[in-house]
């Protein structure tokens, strides 16, 4: 239902728009924050399938959103093994299609959100947009990134994901308790995705996640494991002075990566991983057993262990 | 009240996000669109100053996040006589700086919008994107052009001012009949207005409009005063095979803005300008007489008359 949702959304006879759309929506995705607002409402109440399937969309749809201007930001022209809108359409194409995207999602919000799903979701979007650009601003720049690590990937990554757990029970009536540690579950969730994503950037295979290795220390993007390494490795002196530069080449990347992964680092920051996944399923404790907890359990599991 | 309403809604402790919205907001504007949703309101009912005041901004808000984006895609430089966000601060943080006054908006319309208005706001906002992706799609190919003119003017500026009127006389509760012909109103005289705008890029006065003249044919965009030229005049073959080439350099620009002045295509444009204007200030025929109906009036005077 959420993608035939998508599909009816997006339609446009502006042909870009279409196009540009479509070749987002065939190129698949996870649809993790859909899954989450579905199983957060059916976990802790019931509701109209087709009214959570129009929430689920737009959901999805700000991320779609996000991603074509990441990929503009970033000059990405792959990901998920397949070339980005920003690398078919080119960027103003895709300047132009996020913000379609973005707006389409709001119009479906305005017909079948409540008021506050509408702010949760709005705020969350604003948030999302904050991380962004303190992201882009800490840059080639360590000192930036290490006091601001947490702050970006709760801001860019875990907060949307806890607004869909949060929305989910909203739309159920579910008592502000359950809400909000269904809310917490989803921002716990998020941070172990964030941080997953960013060790699968050190040391994933390129078959399965679709990008090559090492892109964020080449974007100057200084994330968990490298900051744990520089903590906590004795023999971090050289590393952090291939950081000092700001941006790598191709070999300096790998040749970091190499002694990120060497050093245990990587195997750190996935034991950071795997504590945030604990801390989202914790929150489910007061949530009735069903298949739908037993999904949500699942999914905590799956973010952490996932290859691609 | 809009301005301190819009200086609180930006506000942002991630520096890139709160100086990108401050330097927008300090380059001012001419603040139409909450203009016509004010008087929108108070012409036709009495409103909540604080509300409305809300509303209008978060009206602006998504015209800036626009203007933003439009700088990115046309790689605009200077605008009202002075450098753009795209100029001071990059492309990279006007996408996501674009993407932040947008949420901005939406958030701001969370809070103070009935749903009536949500749907009509996001709806204009959609159809804003799909006009602009129709003009980037018809750049430099006048058959295009030719065929979709009128849509795309409509769809980038005429619906969203008719929205703005729209939104003002639902917040009043006023009659379905005055509110639709107040929203008639808007959309005219947003075609008056961005016709207007066509007419000044050709002939503008760059001390008031801060622009360069002859940018659209540069950039391959062919506006009415244009394609009136080339179906009204006998001897445009000449700029008939300029236009066919796509982009101009400037000298060919200026040359082909020459043409279109001497044939009288400009003068006809202006004409086609001010009969929107004064189909606009016919809808008001049924709103009852109040300085706020006046400020409408004079306001359809004033966009086609402005200089810059």
């Amino acid at each position: 239902m959420v993608e035939r949702t998508l599909e009816s959304a997006i339609s446009s006879d502006v042909s870009p728009a279409f196009d540009l759309s479509m070749h987002l929506l065939a190129a698949g995705g996870k649809r993790i924050r859909p899954a989450l607002m579905i199983l957060g409402a059916m976990a802790t109440g019931e509701c109209d399938p087709e009214r959570i399937a129009s929430l689920a969309a737009s959901a999805e749809l700000v991320h779609m959103a996000s991603l074509v201007h990441d990929d503009v930001v970033d000059e990405t022209r792959e990901r998920r093994g397949a070339v980005t809108a920003a690398g078919s359409f080119g960027n103003k194409i895709s300047v132009l299609g996020g913000d379609y995207l973005l707006s389409r999602a709001f119009q479906l919000l305005a017909i079948h959100a409540t008021p506050d799903i509408m702010r949760s979701l709005s705020t969350t979007t604003v948030q999302m947009t904050e991380g962004e650009m303190l992201q882009a601003w800490a840059e080639g720049d360590l000192e930036v990134w290490q006091a601001n690590y947490w702050r970006i990937i709760r801001d860019k990554t875990a907060g949307f994901m806890g607004a869909c757990c949060e929305c989910g029970a909203l739309l159920v009536g579910a008592e502000p308790s359950v809400r909000e540690r269904l809310c917490e579950y989803g921002v716990q969730l998020g941070l172990a995705f964030q941080i997953t994503d960013d060790v699968l950037d050190l040391v994933g295979d390129r078959a399965l996640t679709g990008k090559q290795t090492g892109m964020d220390l080449m974007d100057g993007k200084f994330t968990l494991p490298v900051l744990l390494a520089l903590r906590d490795w004795d023999g971090a002196g050289l590393l952090r002075e291939m950081l000092a530069k700001g941006r790598m080449s191709r070999s300096e990347a790998r040749e970091a990566a190499d002694m990120v992964i060497r050093c245990g680092a990587v195997d750190a920051a996935r034991l950071a991983a795997l504590g945030c996944a604990e801390k989202a399923i914790e929150q489910l404790s007061e949530v009735g057993r069903s298949q739908y907890k037993d999904a949500l359990i699942a999914l905590a599991g799956f973010v952490i262990s996932r290859e691609g």
